[in-house]
């Protein structure tokens, strides 16, 4: 079983005899895990002999009326679970040890591709993000961190957090984990009503439909592609909103988030479609990525 | 000799087989370096076996119209003195290295206290401070590092910072070294003309008069020490204008550089005394610790 520490202090004693030799991979987690997380671990694990999984469901990447209150904290069975993927240690700390002033005077400001998509949405998410991310980076100080490609954004704007503050570590993109039907594997799924649960996968079939409806476009001789994505987000945004689905934002960008330009089409680029929807009380996330010609 | 490393990567390899069994301290500098800064190497060297000495005029700190260009880069120079007090590493990164995106994506904030004294002469200052300052704790991952006292708002916004952020470090505040005429050494001081040298100490003792009228106060059964303290303030202000200085601030502030409230006189209170002022070319700060019962 991993050991478990809800001390800063603590943690970091048990970790200190390891730096000398060893490397150490953080998995961070806000808990109620699936074979998502775990995968996350056996990433983890192919890349550093320790593996810390930190569990904390951080208020500040919470907005007013989000579900804060409601997030399922599981810790005896997340402990459990990572004993089969043979975590080393977890880390589980109170609010009152993350954050002794709560909010705190210092803010860590996500960057610049933060204030689109989920950023919309959810002003200040990715800010708390920034903050607890910086916290377990510098409470833990790990060689190397891995995080899901499910949160594209999120991994996102961690790189470039992690490029600015110049963090001595390593981030290690996981690729998204499906459930055999094509859902992404997330702990908001469980909201899903078992009819919603049959729905869902609708959201995966939508972006690989409208992946490859990308790479077929074909444009006119000093035509732009611009007007074709645009009929295709259109089209699909349809198609998901007959099956159920509330979409908050479908979109395609490069796979460094900017947006598209007419620049676009002049050479062979790698891009990302990105969704985020609405299905009765679960909001699911997903991401395709695309080498449009 | 210390040891000058520019790259990121260099030095830490550099600091690496160190961490197994020794500590290490980092001062952070922005170089032409003075006895104020030597003392901070030495007081580094009384808490940790390894002494880093970073020099870095950080644009970030810098405002629009400020002395970012001509501020004083004397790198030989700096160097042959911290030979003098057996600094270890020193670590003069280029602005490149530093900034590989400038500015960049992510922002450290830096807290409530910020945006007062300093923080409103100089909007966004202490927004640089925070990134370059989290930066150097990020390269160097130090177990101490060592400030001047001088900094007075710099010290209480980086131990916010430390506390926010969770930085595993020791924050240590040096006291201010002064010229036998009681002038408070800073780099800046070379902006100063013969003259304005002979003036300047009246800053000095300036704040010693002012500490010794706010502990003389008396005040009536039910009175506020509130008026008192603002006449004086009037007065000393008054005092170095005629002396020559133009004042951007002088304010007395709780020791954490919250505001002076009714509360302020019920009890023994460790105050400070905050001063800015322009004498010709050079803004020159100083501050002065006092206790108010």
């Amino acid at each position: 079983m991993p050991i478990i520490y809800q001390q800063i202090s603590e943690l970091r004693a048990a970790l200190q005899p390891h730096r000398t030799q060893q490397s150490i991979a953080l998995v961070p987690t806000m808990g109620n895990l699936h074979d998502g997380h775990l995968e996350l671990v056996n990433i983890a694990k192919q890349h550093a002999d320790i593996v810390v999984v930190s569990i904390f469901v951080n208020p500040t990447q919470f907005g007013e009326g989000e579900d804060f209150d409601s997030y399922p904290r599981t810790l005896d069975a997340d402990v459990t679970k990572l004993a089969t993927v043979a975590a080393d240690y977890v880390f589980a700390p109170s609010i009152e040890e993350m954050y002794p002033v709560l909010p705190p005077a210092t803010a860590v400001l996500a960057g610049t591709i933060s204030a689109q998509l989920c950023g919309q949405s959810r002003p200040g998410h990715f800010d708390g993000v920034g903050i607890v991310v910086s916290k377990l980076f510098n409470i833990i100080q790990p060689d190397a961190a891995v995080f899901g490609q499910k949160d594209y954004q999120q991994l996102a704007i961690i790189k470039q957090l992690v490029r600015d503050l110049s963090y001595p570590l390593e981030i290690i993109a996981a690729p998204i984990v499906r459930a055999a039907d094509g859902l992404a594997l997330s702990s908001r799924n469980q909201y899903l009503t078992a009819s919603e649960r049959q729905v869902a996968p609708v959201l995966h079939q939508a972006l690989q439909g409208l992946a490859q409806q990308l790479q077929d476009i074909k444009i006119a001789p000093q035509g732009s592609i611009l007007p074709h994505i645009a009929a295709l987000l259109a089209q699909t945004r349809e198609h998901l909103t007959n099956a159920g689905f509330t979409v908050d934002y479908l979109e395609v960008k490069t796979a460094e988030l900017d947006a598209m330009t007419e620049d676009f089409d002049k050479d062979e680029q790698d891009m990302v479609i990105l969704v985020a929807a609405w299905l009765g009380r679960a909001r699911l996330l997903d991401n395709q990525l695309v080498t449009i010609k």
